[in-house]
């Protein structure tokens, strides 16, 4: 098979972001977002709050993890980040999963995919930590947004979202001062609760 | 206002991308695919393709182009683009359009990103032309799995579609191979009228 039809079959069997759901939504929306949208807003972002990374990063690279890091919920899922129990199996089902969405591309690009979701997922470089920054302030951003969204909804806690927004303290003091506020003015709100 | 506000400002109001619907469906879906879904599909489409383009070309400005190629459709809305009539106005709209949603950015990133749509627009460079076969090739492939899509729906013709591919051909021989072929099949099973 010439490998163009092989690539232009990733690019089909990708258009299934467009239907897996996370728990988030967007503002106003009574829909809830799926990963494709999720992906865009975030990649986008990257190109816009770069300037707030403590550290000098090659932002092309950032932007094209974002691109690639949820493909593997095509058909892992999405696992919603305050469920402890889903958790759990999350790595080794995501493990299987990335096998299996990169591994439909030509061994080159396999390897050059696969090498971007292990970097996003094991959060040891400047790029990937400021990626998974981006990746979690976003979901918070809407939230606050909707009023609470997921965290009014699931009844969360605020050590649960300082824990989950950990990883933005190291990466970029500018975007954890600003998530900061918000988690403090969402727990006054009433929208996170108090513990 | 501290400039991290406004950007994160402009963040939340892309946000509506992901209710700006295009005409086109993703495979096998009720809902029509939005402008964020198909910015994020075209992007990722970027770094798979890159190696069919006939010029050397930087991705990364290609990847960041499509990312936010569409963003002027929050205020001027998605155009047909088989719709001859709606195309009249269609860059009139558009430069307000931009203004308006660049302008929500402060002084030099609104010129950053003004820069990435004007090159787009103007198709004048090979990473634009890039951009541009991609944008035009993706609702192709997600009209032909979904047995002629809009195509059909609306009664296109041939000529119509080889009009709208007409920038793939003098960019990528291998992708317009492909999508004669998918044009030509497509017109052959009947979802594109001949003529």
């Amino acid at each position: 098979m010439d490998k163009i039809y092989k690539d232009m079959g990733f690019i089909l069997e990708v258009d299934k972001m467009k239907s897996i759901m996370r728990m988030t939504s967007p503002v106003n929306s009574q829909r809830r977002e799926d990963d494709a949208q999720h992906s865009w807003h975030v990649a986008l972002s990257a190109m816009v709050l770069e300037e707030y990374c403590n550290e000098e990063i090659d932002v092309n690279k950032v932007i094209k993890m974002l691109l690639v890091h949820d493909l593997v919920e095509i058909y892992a899922g999405d696992t919603f980040c305050y469920d402890e129990e889903g958790k759990k199996d999350k790595e080794e089902r995501e493990l299987e999963a990335a096998d299996k969405t990169f591994g439909l591309l030509g061994k080159e690009k396999n390897k050059k995919f696969r090498a971007l979701w292990d970097e996003f997922e094991e959060m040891n470089t400047n790029e990937s930590k400021f990626a998974n920054a981006l990746d979690r302030i976003q979901p918070m951003m809407l939230n606050y947004y909707n009023e609470g969204g997921t965290w009014k909804e699931y009844s969360i806690k605020k050590s649960e979202v300082y824990k989950r927004a950990k990883p933005i303290k190291g990466i970029s003091d500018k975007l954890w001062k600003y998530i900061s506020e918000i988690i403090e003015d969402s727990t006054k709100k009433g929208w996170i609760k108090e513990g």
